[in-house]
């Protein structure tokens, strides 16, 4: 079973693999937007800050990788841009230099769970490609690499993912029990309190993971979908959407399909950060500096041009695995169906909900 | 579908992957002796001759790795060795060293074609494991790594698929064509030197590419079944088995099930090869000197122990794709329970044949 990173579905879950008609790798349309709006952005952090010297062996690794086609599209950009930087540098210390096909220098890692399903990744690399292919296995919240032996990091809507649903909102005795709700967007604070910390602790093991991995010097990308500062998570257009599938579950239980301590069990673990949040987490982490923060255009927003069944089919791609491991496969289907039809008549509200995505280009400081 | 690195199939064919009964998982029990054979040369080789600096991150392949167990096994053992090596060269050079746990300094790339099944690797890996773990992807007779970036390279019981079919055999305007036979064993002696002469080209290429990748110093350790110096091609229980696998096509066609021509067209990418060609093939490459070559007990015989049944299922897990492949897999059962029945009537004439083991251990030149 292969498992995604994207909306709704905790590292710690499997989903539908390469081969299934709900399979992200066939409804990953606006994440592929996103990568077309992050290509420029990182190609003039590579030009700018990328430091590189002749002779080196240059690590790329695209963290939460997935099954393709993204990754391969992001590692393209990125293999690109360092090789035209390449290039421009030994123009520059060696005028005499007529190597007309440089050599490969570049070793890219596709990084994803153990229970990836790498195989499909690895049957659609291209053949010719200019870097060495490997895969690293492990969750991006831990360490996946030795120390200083990574040069470029990219992590694109993986870091929405917690590495696990806060234990407080799935425990009854406790004052932030997420009682009737399967997400926090619309549930009391305390819940949302519980998703936010989760969600810091998170960022930080992250960053404390790739400060010993990345070289001095080298540069990590960070893609992640958010909401604009100051506004609540129950305005986000993928938090509304989470919040739709909710009700689907209350409904399913109010029929008797499901109990409701099934709904009770259940909570989804994403987390929507927004820009300030995200500079923050940086600046208390202190390893890196903050080389470019941006908030890509609007037409990278998941529901540009998408229809409600398009949206059905991607959210189901997305928490299928979780809903079978924790309730079951039988209600899959039904549970869909009315989720769909919950969709269209929401469809209004959702377009006036928010929906940004922030890219975010760090650098591994050197002085520490 | 994965593919192994066994007796009989080549890299560029498929075979039975993970889960199927005829795996290879289920039926490498002679080659986990061949495993257990190597462990203590290996440990020797890497105590006396492995070069290691404090603070360096340490690189070790194991190629045409198939599914495990065997390469789990090999790598834990290589890793295992190192740490020893490392933990005896801190103590020399710095006595107040209390560090206890050592921290991770290697990373292993499992490397096998694209299309092994390293998902059945990656589930497989050990939880607690002191490295970190990656897959490498390409065929070993290729570069798969960036330049002087690999320490170690265990490549155990995969140099004898030879890379293709030498072309000639199967031209039947060729003086080398391999016409009723599906081997070169017992085949004519124009044959023989075809499959010899790819067995030669391939060494060196795979050479060539290690001598690039490998640092300066770095070693590599080569395990192959192999005939002893002298002994006809004919007289090897590794070829008797494939020969008799090929007068099982021969009755199937003389039966009408299958076409003659279908023999004809059909070969199997194996070449044996014997102790002193594999020191001609170094010595000829000249990019590495020769620590250790020494031929393995008798117990890594395919034979030991083994029944008819054993030995059919083992054969069958090797050549399952390639098969299908070339004929289809409407002969697959017909075939093999014939070939147990032939098995069973030769065992005698099997057991008077020769099958031993080599372990050379390589060191990447420094002087060149």
């Amino acid at each position: 079973m292969a498992r995604e990173r994207n909306n709704f579905i905790s590292h710690e879950f499997s989903m539908a693999n390469g081969a299934s008609p709900f399979s992200y790798r066939t409804n990953s349309a606006y994440q592929r937007r996103v990568v077309r709006a992050t290509k420029q952005l990182m190609h003039e952090v590579v030009m700018e800050k990328l430091q590189m010297e002749k002779g080196m062996i240059f690590q790329i690794t695209d963290m939460g990788c997935s099954i393709g086609p993204n990754t391969l599209i992001s590692v393209k950009n990125i293999v690109e841009s360092v090789e035209s930087k390449f290039q421009i540098m030994t123009k520059n210390t060696n005028n005499n230099d007529n190597e007309t096909v440089p050599k490969k220098i570049i070793q890219v890692f596709f990084n994803d769970h153990a229970f990836n399903d790498f195989n499909t990744l690895f049957m659609s690399l291209p053949l010719k490609r200019s870097y060495y292919a490997a895969a690293a296995v492990g969750s991006f919240y831990d360490r996946v690499f030795p120390d200083r032996s990574v040069h470029i990091v990219n992590c694109s809507y993986g870091l929405h993912f917690l590495s696990r649903v806060p234990s407080e909102v799935e425990d009854e005795k406790s004052l932030a029990w997420n009682k009737g709700n399967v997400y926090y967007s619309h549930a009391k604070e305390k819940v949302i309190r519980q998703y936010m910390k989760q969600h810091e602790e998170d960022m930080n093991s992250f960053l404390n993971a790739r400060a010993q991995e990345v070289v001095p010097g080298g540069l990590v990308f960070i893609t992640v979908p958010a909401r604009p500062d100051g506004t609540p998570h129950s305005q986000v257009i993928y938090n509304m959407l989470a919040h739709i599938l909710g009700s689907c579950f209350l409904d399913l239980a109010n029929q008797g399909d499901i109990e409701e301590e099934e709904v009770d069990s259940f909570n989804i673990p994403v987390y929507i950060t927004s820009p300030s949040e995200v500079k923050e987490a940086i600046i208390r982490n202190g390893s890196f500096s903050i080389e470019k923060l941006e908030i890509l255009p609007k037409e990278t927003s998941p529901t540009n041009g998408l229809t409600a069944k398009d949206a059905s089919v991607h959210i189901r791609a997305i928490t299928e695995g979780l809903i079978e491991e924790k309730i079951g496969p039988k209600i899959l289907d039904k549970l869909f169906q009315l989720y769909v039809q919950k969709l269209e008549d929401a469809y209004l509200d959702l377009l006036s909900g928010e929906a940004i995505s922030l890219f975010v280009a760090l650098k591994r400081k050197t002085n520490l």
